[in-house]
């Protein structure tokens, strides 16, 4: 069994000397490769060959699949940042801001065709494979859609939230696992706990995104906090100060949500905190990474199988033990 | 074996009725709904049931693989017509016109993941129907990014723009009647001839669509013509003019191209003719008909069962026998 940093230099060399595209027209693969060249943390792919080694060594099919579901993701990505207006993903000019519209649109639909082609190479299983990647497709892109939807809302119950959050970010983390599964044997009964596994723990991710954006230091989370707040973002935290808030405390914040006075982001930190609300997010946090550690442990494989993923799930949610 | 007229209502009442899209989000699938419902003629799900039948009575194989080129067809409607600023598709708001550029983008990503959750019900020969499937999705992107790189160029040869239109137009055709054939059974022979008549089929209709443009009446087109000339497109005759003109022609093409005096149809008009761009246009229609029709008899099946195929094309092509 290989640690997280082992599969992910393993998926990488794969990855990139395995690119598919080929070389014309260059206008619409160029960028393809570009983008892939950025780089990100691979968690998808790693995720699909931790679930296939915990049930055996890791089978070609199971890269397959990884790519498909790493292919998927930078589609959805090139994507959302035309939607989102985004000019910079990890650092660099994202898609339609380098190349211009038509390119971010045209090459995130050649990468989604690729995904499929990708997975259409396993030798076993394909249409439950095709069955649970499809379902998982359209629930990002249901995520997405109801990320735009709530822009525009102000009245966005935390129940909601989670339910967007769950299929934006959380289900394919949650299929990637379960297709390594599935390729290698499991049952349905323990891929589904796996399943279980992989969205919780990623909406314990989510949700500690939104706690550290807010909360963390810059030298821990690695880039400039306070953003949400000032763009407005509807997280957990405000959500949940909106919900928890007495008549003023909600007054201050629809107050400062129409306005940027320059300690924005203090002022709202401590109507957080008069609030409960950053109690509330860790505790949320704690509740979906117990959920997640709980589906893990009922997976019926060998305890010291299951190692590597403990030591994934421990890393993104940057716990100690 | 149905005509062209019964396997358009019979795959037009599934389709409508078993449409795949849920409720929620509304946003993200009402738009769905409404693209689909504008209708259009359905020939490639009509040609991949027609391919079907060649071989015996109608696969439900075929129904999943027809509805899937459709769905697969009208995504790219949907983008296409965002990168062409297009305001209206068949007479009606286009869906980013009509719902918000985000809409336009996240109801093809998610019709195109419809079109391949329909592909992967079919219950044989999925992976080898996913390879010509793939395969034509890539090309027809390609096609369009082609199509897109050709505006901003003086210098698109006659070959370059057959190119295009065979990706961007032909091999979906061909690829329906392949899947078609292929779920009846078809060896891989007839199947490719079969592939054969679809693309020849397909790029013989595009040019008489440049040709008809241009020189068609109103009636007999169902369209204002001259619409071509007027948006300086590179079509086969605007091609063809620039490379037999004279340079006195050439000349008088490029005034022309640069300018838009009133009479610009009819002097554009006159130098395909003078230049003889609408012979070889006529020329080459009946070239890539003809190269249709022996593909088409190469196929070995009865001829009898050929009738339907010749019955669509003779249609396309507005031919009289």
């Amino acid at each position: 069994m290989q640690s997280f940093l082992q599969l992910v230099s393993l998926f990488e060399e794969r990855f990139s000397k395995e690119l598919p595209f080929p070389a014309q027209p260059e206008n619409l693969y160029e960028p393809c490769r570009y983008f892939l060249s950025l780089g990100g943390k691979r968690i998808r792919p790693v995720l699909c060959l931790m679930g296939n080694e915990l049930f055996g060594d890791i089978h070609e099919d199971a890269f397959h699949a990884a790519k498909a579901v790493e292919l998927f993701h930078n589609f959805t990505l090139i994507h959302d940042d035309i939607m989102d207006k985004a000019p910079l993903r990890r650092g660099n000019q994202t898609v339609h801001e380098r190349n211009g519209l038509t390119a971010g649109i045209l090459c995130g639909d050649v990468m989604n065709i690729f995904a499929y082609d990708e997975l259409a190479k396993v030798a076993s299983h394909l249409p439950l494979l095709m069955r649970v990647f499809n379902k998982t497709a359209m629930e990002v892109c249901e995520g997405q859609q109801l990320d735009m939807d709530f822009e525009a809302r102000n009245d966005v119950s935390l129940e909601e939230y989670i339910h967007m959050i769950s299929l934006k970010t959380s289900v394919l983390l949650a299929c990637s696992l379960k297709m390594g599964a599935l390729i290698g044997g499991s049952t349905e009964g323990n891929a589904d706990k796996l399943y279980r596994f992989g969205k919780n723990m990623g909406l314990a991710f989510q949700l500690q995104d939104d706690y550290l954006d807010a909360f963390g230091t810059t030298e821990k989370v690695g880039k400039q906090t306070g953003g949400d707040i000032l763009a407005n973002k509807k997280t957990f935290l405000l959500i949940k100060a909106l919900e928890n808030g007495n008549a003023e405390q909600k007054e201050k914040i629809n107050v400062l949500l129409a306005a940027q006075p320059e300690d924005k982001v203090a002022q709202m930190l401590q109507l957080f905190r008069d609030t409960k609300a950053d109690v509330a997010c860790r505790a949320a946090v704690q509740h979906y990474s117990d959920l997640a550690f709980e589906s893990l442990e009922d997976v019926a494989v060998l305890n010291k199988r299951k190692e590597p993923l403990r030591e994934l799930a421990n890393y993104l949610l940057q716990r100690e033990n």
